[in-house]
This record gives C-alpha cells, sequence and structure tokens, in this order.
C-alpha cells in the first residue's frame, strides 16, 4: 500500500490549534465587526492578532523556517490554511492572507539573498505588508496576462516605469510592490515581462483608490494604482530580466491552492452555520434538518467540501513533487471557487430571512465568496487552458498516428 | 387562431413611457446613490420621482382608475412593470414597489367602502406608504404561514393585539400597517387568522430596528416590530375575521408574480450592461462576446429571460381569468428567481474584476435579486406545494381506479 | 386586455380526440412492441392506424384543408401535437410525424402547382412517405448547413446529382425525396444551394443502410443515403436555383417547434407514470412521493414541462405573425429538447431499477429523447446562433453611440 | 511530509499491463459484438478472456493471494479496476466484475474454512460465477433494504427459503447464490436478516427470466429469481444468524467503490473518443475543439474524471485504514454515478449524430452507465443518508451545548 492520506501529529496539533485560536480569538472580532477588516481596525488589529499568534506558535505556517515561518509544503498547508480560514480574518491573524503569503512564497524561491534580507525578512516576520501589481484595467492584463501595457524602460542606474494597474489587493498600506511591467515586446506577445521590487513611498508610486467590491475583508483593499516615471535601481529587479511571466507561474500556481484552502474554510464554516440552524428550527411538522429537500442541500454541501478538499490534496500533492500541476490546480482551482459559492448559497438558503439577513455571517459569507470566481482566473479562463492541453494532445497524436 | 400575446397599442406605449422616465430620470439617481434608498433619500426622494411619474401619465398602473390609477390588469402589468423594475428605484417611481403595490392591490379586493376611503385612497395616490405585517421570526410565521403566534384578543370595541413580526418591508416610515394575526386555533393551525388594519402611530406598536439584508434598495427597510398590546377597533378588521389566510392568498399570488415582473427587469439590465461590455472588450486575441464560452452564457441568459417572461405570461393570464393560478404562479416564481438569480451572476461573470465592483451596477444587483429565492416563499415551500397537488391528485386517481 | 391563451373549442375538441385515440388505440401497439416501430409492423401498422385517425377526423390537423388536411396554424398544432406525442407512434398515427409533417409544410409553401399536384397530394393524404436529404457526414453539412457537398450540375434538361447523405429519417419506404445539393459556391459559402424533389426509385438514388441510433420509433430509419449521377428533370426544382438554404428556413422553424411539441407529450407520459409510481410505492416509513427529494423532482418536472409549453406558445405565435422568429425558435428547441430530456431522466430516477428497465417505458423513452439535443441543431449551435445574433446587435449600438 | 499518492512500482505495472491488455485483447471483442455479452458468446468468451489475463499475470486483482489473486487493498485496486473498466468487458477478463469480485470480497471477509473451500476458491480462480440475491420487488427490499421480505424458515438441520428477487446481477450461469432473508423481524425492521449460500441447481431456486435494462454489458443478466421452499442446510448460514445487514456493509461499501472504479474507465473511453473526434473534425471555420462551448465541455469531463478519482482516492484509504467510510463511500458513489453520467452525455454531444448513433460506442455507453444512478443505492438514498448523520450530529451537539 502506497497511499497515505494523514498527517503527522505535528501538522494535526497545528491544525487544532489553529482552529482554537479562530474559534476563541478571531470569530469574535470578524462576528463584532461584519468581517470588514477596515472597520475592525486594518493593521492596528493585524498587528495585535499575529502578535497573539506568534505566541501560539501558529505564525506563518508557510513561511521558510529561517525567516520564522514552519515551512510547511503545499500538502501541509491544506489543512491548517482551511483552519485559519474558517474566519475571514484567519488568514490575516495567522500571516497567510493574501498576497503577502503568495509573495513569501514567490521571494523564497527567487529574490536574490539582498532582497531577502530587505523583503523577504520583514515580510516574513510580518513587520510589513506587501502588494502585487499585475493586474490592469482593460485592455490590459487581466484573464489574459500576455496583454500587459505596464512598461519598464531602461534608465541609467535602473528602469523607469509607467503603467495603470487595479485590483491590487493590500496595496494601501503596503510596504513594498512587486510589479510586473513588460521590458520587451508589446501587449499580446507572451514573453517580455520582469518583475520588480519597489519600496511604497517611491516616487511615481500611487494607490488612487480602493475599488470598492463584494467582499470587504482583505486589508489594504483592492486598489487602483499609477506608476509615472517610478523608478527603481538595478538590484530591482526580481530574477531576471524578461522572465516574470515564468515567475508568475511559480507564484500563481501554489497561490490558486491556498485561495482554495482558504475559502474552502469560509464555506465550511457557512455550512456549519446552516446545519446547526436547520437542525434546531421547525417547519411544515418537522425539524427542518428532517425534511427531504433541506437534505439535499445538506448533502451536497457535504459532497462539494469533500471534492473540493480531496481534488486540494491531490494539486497540493502534485506540487510538491515539483511539477508544475498546470491542469490539477486549474481543476482544483475551478471546481474549487465554483464549488465555495455553492456552498454558501444553499447555507444561505437553509436559512431563509435569516440567511440574506446580517443577523448571521452567512449573507456576507455570499458576498466574499462571489468574487473568487473571478479573481486568480475565472472559471472560463481556466476551463479554455485545460481543454486547450487537451485537445492539443488529441492533435498531436492524430498527427502521429498519421505518420 | 385563439393565440394572442401582442399587446394594445395603450399598453405599448405605457412601455415606452416607463423606459424613457426610468433611463431618463431614475437610472441616474439610482446609479448616483448606489443604488442605497436610504443614500438616495428615501421618501424625499419618493415624493419627487413620483411626481414626475404622475406628470408623466405612467403613475400607479396597477391601481384601480377610480383611485388615481390607470386600472391594468395583471397581463398588462407585466411588460409595464418589467420596464419599470430595469431600475431598482423604478418600481417606487412608478408607485408598484412592494409592498404597497400588494397592498392596494389587496384593499382593492376586501375593504369596505370606509376603509378603501381612509387607508386605500392616500396609498393608492402615494400620500402614504403601507406595511403588511405576516412574517415573524421562528417559530412563528414564516415559510409556513400557519405557524402565525400573533395573537387578536377580542376586546370591548376592538381588539388587543399582542406579537412580534420581522422583515416586515416598508415598516420604517410607513402611514398604516396590515397586520396578520391568529383570532382562533393555535400555531400549526391552518386557519384562525384575522387582518387588521392599523395607523403606524397607534400606542403599542413599535418599529425596532431595519434589519440589515443583501438588498437595499427597498423603501422603509425590512424592520423587526412588536404589537405589546396593540388596540384596533372592530372596523380596523379587513374582510371576515379567521378569513386572513384566505384574503393572505389573493394578494400573495399576484404579488409573487409582480415581484418577478420587477426583478426581471433589474435582471435585463444586468444582461444589457454585461452583452455591451463583452461587445467591445477584447482579449485572446478576440472580442469577448464572439468567445464561445461568453456566447453560452449570453445565450444562457436569453433562454432565461425569454422563459420567465413566457411563464410570467402564461400565470398572469390564469390569474386574469379568476382562478387562484396557484400552480401557475408558484411556477414562475420559483423559475423566475431562480433564473433571475442565474442572469445577474452570469452578467457579473462576463464582466470579471468589473463585474464584482462598484465600477458597475452588477455587484450590487447580485446582492438585491438573491433574497428573492427566500422572499415569497422560498423555492423549496413552491416545489414542496407543487408536488403535493401532483401526487395527491395520482393518489386520488389511484384510489379511484381501485373502486 | 390583449393577452389570450385558451383554445376554441374545437381545438379544444380535437385535443380530446387525439388524446383518446391515442390512449385507446396508440399506446397498446407501442408498449406491444416496445416502441419499435419496424417490430410492430412499419408501413403496414402505420396505415391502419392512419386510417383509424382518419375515421375519427383527426388526421393530419397541420395539412391544408385543400389536401385533406384541417389546416391549423402553428399556435393551434402545439397542444394537438403533444397529446400525439404522448406515444411514440402517436405522431406517426395522426400523420404528423417528422419528416412528412415538415416536408408537407414546406411543399404547401414552396411547391409549383404540379408538383403540388405529383407530390404534396399524395403525401398529404398518406398514401405514400418522404424524405428530406439535407444532412452530410463530416466534413459535410451538419451542424453547419453552409458545408453542403451534395452537387447538383446542370444537364441537358435537368440536373444531375452526386452526393453523401446520412441521418436520412424515413429514407427507407419513402415515396420521394427532397434533395438538397449544392448548385453554386463551394462548401463552407452561405449560399448556393438548390432544393430538389426526386421519385425514390429513380437510378442513382440508393438508401445504403439504417444507422442505428438510440431511438427506435421513426419509420424508415435514420438511413445513410448516396446520390450516384441521379438525374432530376428541370421541372424537379423546388423553388428557385441557389434558394435552397433560404427555404430550409421556412421549414426548419416550424419543424423545430412541432419536434418539441411532439417529444413534450413523451416526457408527459413518462412523468406520468413516474408520478403515478412514487403516489403508491412505499419506502422509508413514507410514500415515495411524500419525500421531500421525491418531491422535488416532481415540481421540477411540472417547472419544466410549464415552462417548454409556455416557450413553444410564443414561439409559435411569432411563427403565426409571419415572422422568422429565429430566437424565439432556437431558445424553444434548445431549452425544450434540454427540458425533456432532464423530465425524462428524473422520471426513470423516479423508479428507480423498474425505471431503467423495460418493464415501464422509461428506460426505451429516456433512449428516444437524449437526440433531440442533437438532431435539428445541437443546443451549441443554437446558442451559437442566438448569441451572435445578441453580441452583434450590441456592437452595432456601440459603433451607432460612437459616431 | 506525509501524503503521498504515487503507486508502487508493482501497482504500476498492473495498470499498465491491464491497459495493453483491454487494448489489445478486450477492446476489439466489445466493439465486435456492440457491447452485448450475451451476442458475444458469454461464458464461452468470459473463460477465453480470463485465460488470457491469467497467463499475462493480472488476474483478480483484488482476490486473496492464497485463492490466486493478487492481493491487492482497496487502494491499489483503483488504478487497476479503472484500467480493466476501460472496456465494458474488461472487469470481467480480468475477473472484477459485480457481482463476482464483490462477493469474492465477502466470502474472504466471512466465510467458514469450509465455506471457502467449496464457494470462494472456484469462484475466486473463475471456475464458477456466483450471484448476490438481496433485491427485491416492491415492496421488498430495494432502495430501503430493510423492507426484506423474503423469509428463512427454521427446518431440521437448515432452513427453508421462500421469496421472490429481481434485479439478481449474474443469476443466469450462476453456480451458486448467496441470499439474503429475513429469519426474525418484520419488513421494516432494520435487523434480522441472515446470509445463506445454496448452489444454483438445488431445488426450489428458480431463475425466471433476464429483466431487460438500459446496460446490456452484464453477464448472466439482471434477472428475476424465485424461491420455492428452498431448503438449505445449517452449514449453508454465511456468518452469524440475523447478522446479514452488517456483512451487506462489508461487501456493500467496498463494492459500490469498485463500481465507481469501473464506471470511470467506461467514462474515460467516451471522453477520448469524444475529444479524438473534436479534435480532428472541423465547423464554422475551426476545429471544433478549438470551439469555446466544445472546450467547455472538454474541460467539465477532465474536472469530473479528477474529482472522481481524487473523492475514490480518499474513500479507499478511508476502508484501507479498517473504518466503515459510510460518508466517504456515500460521497464518492454518489458523486462518480452523476459525474460519469456527465461524462459520457457530454461525450456523446461533442460528437452529435455520430454521437447517438452505434457507429461509436459513445450511444451504448450512454445507455450502460445510466442506471448506475440507481444500482448500489440511488443517489437519493445515499443524500438521505449523508444528511441523516451529519444534521443528527448537529442535533446532538445542540442537546450537549444546553445541558
Amino acid at each position: 500500500m502506497t497511499v497515505e492520506l494523514s498527517y503527522s501529529d505535528e501538522v494535526t496539533g497545528l491544525v487544532a490549534s489553529t482552529e482554537a485560536f479562530v474559534r476563541e480569538v478571531v470569530l469574535p472580532i470578524e462576528d463584532a465587526n461584519g468581517g470588514d477588516i477596515a472597520v475592525a481596525g486594518s493593521d492596528e488589529i493585524r498587528v495585535e492578532l499575529q502578535s497573539e499568534a506568534r505566541s501560539r506558535g501558529i505564525f506563518a505556517p508557510h513561511a521558510p523556517v529561517e525567516y520564522g515561518g514552519l515551512g510547511l509544503d503545499m500538502s501541509d498547508r491544506a489543512p491548517v490554511f482551511e483552519a485559519a480560514g474558517y474566519s475571514l480574518f484567519g488568514p490575516l491573524a495567522v500571516h497567510i492572507a493574501a498576497p503577502d503569503e503568495g509573495n513569501v512564497h514567490l521571494l523564497a524561491h527567487v529574490a536574490s539573498p539582498e532582497q531577502k534580507q530587505r523583503f523577504l525578512a520583514p515580510l516574513a516576520h510580518g513587520d510589513q505588508r506587501s502588494a502585487f501589481a499585475m493586474t490592469e484595467p482593460a485592455p490590459g492584463a487581466g484573464s489574459d496576462p500576455s496583454a500587459l501595457t505596464t512598461r519598464a524602460e531602461k534608465a541609467p542606474g535602473g528602469w523607469k516605469i509607467n503603467g495603470h494597474k487595479w485590483f491590487i489587493t493590500g496595496a494601501d498600506g503596503a510596504g513594498f510592490f512587486i510589479i510586473m511591467a513588460r521590458t520587451s515586446g508589446a501587449p499580446g506577445d507572451r514573453g517580455g515581462a520582469t518583475m520588480f521590487l519597489s519600496p511604497a513611498d517611491a516616487p511615481g508610486l500611487r494607490v488612487e483608490r480602493h475599488i470598492s467590491t463584494l467582499d470587504r475583508s482583505m486589508i489594504g483593499g483592492h486598489c487602483e494604482v499609477f506608476f509615472d516615471d517610478l523608478f527603481v535601481p538595478d538590484e530591482a529587479v526580481l530574477g531576471a530580466v524578461d522572465e516574470g511571466f515564468a515567475y508568475a507561474q511559480v507564484r500563481l500556481g501554489p497561490a490558486r491552492m491556498t485561495h482554495v484552502m482558504r475559502w474552502l474554510g469560509a464555506a465550511r464554516r457557512a455550512h456549519d452555520i446552516a446545519v446547526a440552524q436547520v437542525a434546531q428550527r421547525r417547519g411544515f411538522g418537522s425539524v427542518l434538518g428532517d425534511l427531504g429537500m433541506v437534505q439535499q442541500l445538506v448533502a451536497d454541501n457535504e459532497i462539494d467540501i469533500a471534492a473540493t478538499r480531496a481534488l486540494l490534496v491531490r494539486a497540493c500533492w502534485e506540487l510538491d513533487q515539483g511539477g508544475s500541476a498546470a491542469n490539477a490546480t486549474a481543476i482544483a482551482k475551478t471546481f474549487g471557487a465554483e464549488a465555495i459559492g455553492r456552498i454558501v448559497d444553499r447555507s444561505v438558503q437553509m436559512c431563509g430571512g435569516l440567511g440574506v439577513s446580517d443577523d448571521l455571517p452567512l449573507a456576507r459569507l455570499s458576498r466574499e465568496v462571489r468574487p473568487f470566481r473571478v479573481y486568480d482566473g475565472p472559471s472560463e479562463v481556466h476551463r479554455w487552458a485545460l481543454a486547450k492541453r487537451v485537445v492539443g494532445a488529441a492533435k498531436r497524436a492524430a498527427r502521429e498516428r498519421a505518420q
């Protein structure tokens, strides 16, 4: 027998500790503030929660050990991140929220020793936040990253960046930005991008506004950002020039999975709340949870939770083997984002009027999870990429048979 | 040939006038205020919009002619209400918003001449708003109206009402309430309810709070309301004592359909916005709207719009024939509420990040339409009622064959 | 009030007579032969059933009165065809089966007086059957009719046709063929097709084989047909040369709707059988039909039946107004074909093991209806066509605003 | 890191050998006989194929080593059974078809040494086939096993069995039967069943008929069977008296999973055929497989395949840990049966007319997989059982909190 799905005692213990922290400390704060991180106090509450997490030994489970983290691989992250995600503020509290979590991952893989010292260390320790500036308004880089229009032009001793970004999560209050800019080619080309590191207070970097969206739990907002002749020195290049799209893949595969882990936790909370409700409320001469149509909603939630988790386990294991896991992560992201939406929606439905009100957290959870079918690649783009690979392979096979 | 689906010139003209009014006057106000009627000014803006609607001759299309309305039957209301619903504020602007619209309908059918004079006349003219106080928190009257717990007890010259209601739309600022209270039997009994009319400022009637919900476009909120020894005189009984559940059906069948009409308008706006976006934006080397997966979303929206409209036409025609149309309205409501949710959701998806942001009205439309799968009977309750009738008929047929 | 959905007494009576005929005469024959028309006796049983239908005055309800039919318009056909479709053999029995029904419609609109005399008259009277030879195997005319490869070349006094067709319903035993062949242009061109009439016994016309398919109720099979230098005289041209694609639309819009009518009848039978079963069978301490999950299946069937019918009513009315009704027929066909599949599938599921066995007609109905999502244009093609028109209109509107 | 999803070299090799055998030997026979095992020669072809499998060292991968099998646990069976299931005849060919495979499993766990010698040994070696006689027509044991009506009454030296079974797979030609009969209590009681072993040729055991069903690939049919005073000696009791329902669970959990494994193989074949088609065929100016709506069908198939496999891996691992894995197997069975149906249906749709014809195996695969949503417990029953456990736990938790 080779398949093994149990976790080590260390991971199991970490999951339990994270669950306890979330239940005892984080959820009360989330609920008292309607899940709105700005209302709860943004960085003030972040520092407080992260300090408590640190003292409980559950801080930064994904970060390299040498930077104060627990060094978990992707497989072991799955149950821990899900436990943290049970509260909308949980990921922030244990320092695994987007985009910092993905940026830690990226810097650990690509940054130079000096860059690690200057940017990764304070980020991993929670001393500052970061932003990842890739997405642009139409017709720029969105679902199709090759449309990248932000330009970096060589200048003496560095580069001058001009461009317009949006949906830059956490930009407001970030200590530094990782900026994706085109250093060669034209919008539409599949290469020619470079990543740059820039302090947030550099002249020419402007956070214009928070874009108001359905979700409110992200610290630092989803922002619109402008670069006007932003200068970055040569040593600000992250990795190699023109290799930005490849690094983006390094970041995006795992980042997709950690998103699913976290939101799965939120979906489980919605399900737990709804099940607790229907197990108690009565109607039509019965406990609601004993009525067949409600049982169907409950069972479908269980199925969606189990399938999302099983696909996550698969994709994480593939990532841990060192491959790109492009199909497995696309599948887990697409199914997961849709399943999570369904789970929360059914939970709302099970609770009726209460479900659409703020007397329970379900209404806000339904707002929070909706964008996930768009963020990190809409379902349509993942399906398109998947099908292209599958049909492409079939075309090649046919050509080979024909020879 | 007997089937006829065209509308008279009068109705066609009214639709066009309503569309023009919505486009020119109402939508700009909705959009400037993020679709939040409280932000827009509640009754102040209501009076202003209704005055303009009156001057354009499109005010109260459903109200009896003798009360200043246009006297449309259900069939003719369908296209007019849909045109008004294209803006979230449109129904309020032409005075066909819930709950006033349904209350006008109810009073026109059931009220005594004196009650019509005192309550229907000012309501129909837009001089005051009203509330319909039926729904109660668990374990009271919700999806299952027979669970009614609010009690009216006979007192000298009238009745004394005690109870607790919630999700009472428009309660804050209403001039009067129609109150559903139990005058005989016990919670769970399928009879024994009576409707009462009470001025909002009667002692013992207290609007406790607005329940915060996903939707924000309803004037006067969804409120929690208490009756503490509220006294109503004998002449406040609407119709006959103990006949409340029957009158509720008089109100609910048509009210369900007018809800579908209005929300279908909102869904159409979402669709129109999304189609306009994908017809312009480019990605993956193509106009987005020429990509197959986007075409599928567009086509499915068209199908859902057409099917909702066709089911509405059927149900309205049956109501106009004078029957209860119980199956036809349950089908149109259930299909319509779910289809409207799908239409708006696909529209959001078509617009990606923009779709989940407040830069377009789609995010708020997605919030607004979600509760409709719960309000006016959750889909599960309508399906249950439908199946009970169908299976019940099959049981009877089997018994008859067996004899 | 202008909307009118009731039928005349004549139509109502015709529906009742058709139902009685189907119940008393046709269903017993269908069931005794497992729904396989070849087993039942093909043209022998056809002649017998049609003779009985004629004597009951319900024969050929769609055919022009001057050719012995009842001359119903599309709107009035809907309930009559649905009643006939309640048995898989019902449409054949009252002479409204594909492809004859559509061919009668086409010839009545396009044929010359001589052609009507020679082809339409015997067809309308049920003296001979016909075939419509359009579909070709890949890479020819299939979902995309413009791929037409069969060629007709001018010869002295007529045309010489060469080509390869398949899925030609009813070809085996047909008296004559309507043949779609390219008279100009090349495969891929959107014009250049002509329709020809040919007796089935003309030299060069060869019915190669029956294609075995999931459905078995079609008389004369779905056949593969070859034309090898088939000569047809000039007077065999149906309508004008090069106008074949336009005539195909004349035939296809209504033919799509009559397909939906007939299959809706079959779906209703499946539903009725399943409801009768669950109203009687017990399990889990209850009548199955009183269990919530079964109620949901029952209700969803009712919804799908009602929506299909409502969309049919709309599309037929539009066709009766004389327009192309392209959107309305595409919507009714796509929704209808999918809904009919769902209805039968749920009916199977409600009956469990019995449902997948031939002890009930449900298993065979599930086989019979599956191809309808492919025949007459797959759902994907209708969605594509719908979206193209909608997005195209939005593009034009944007261009106009830009000017 | 603890999660491990790779297989040993032995298992990987076995999968490859099984794939080769299926491709080279089994598929040609399946296709030449339209997937109908009776047409192919039933036990004659079975013996031939199994002999070849034995010589290739891939026979009976699940059977205990001491009985000539390869002794794989559930986890390792998953990829091997899926490889075999790629052909409808593959499971029979390597001797892992239902019901023999589940019966081997059951006897290995429950049978006495003498019973193993007499029944398990010849069964495991493929020398005879077996049947599992549990299901009864309504109102007997079906979805609800507690409705068991077949009775075994004590007689001198043994038991006398009377009852009526149906859907007894493989009954025609089986060497022996495992019979579930009630030894105490009444229909509706959740206990009181006993399993008995009986040779097929015992007097009083009568195989009445094959029930014609949508699926045709099962050797020995789905049969209706009668027991009329069938005598079995005391030593024919399998395990202990009155423990039959518990043993049924021992058999059913794993049997459900092996069903999913096999049908997943069949679904993958359907997908592969469809992808190969759309990668080659052209329409609408494109390769079909490059059109967005087709890409969506391809991607959804990939997602369904991956999710089914991932849920299988989870459930098998839980079974290998020795638990009942009741939730995990219910989830994998329910999701799997529905996903497999969707995969085959989409594959049919991708191929259009060809898809519903017997020119490709897709039409027959669509018939074959449909009953799986009913067999081994309809989806509704699994959902009900799942929800009961989940809601039950929530009720208990609420009671505990209340204390």
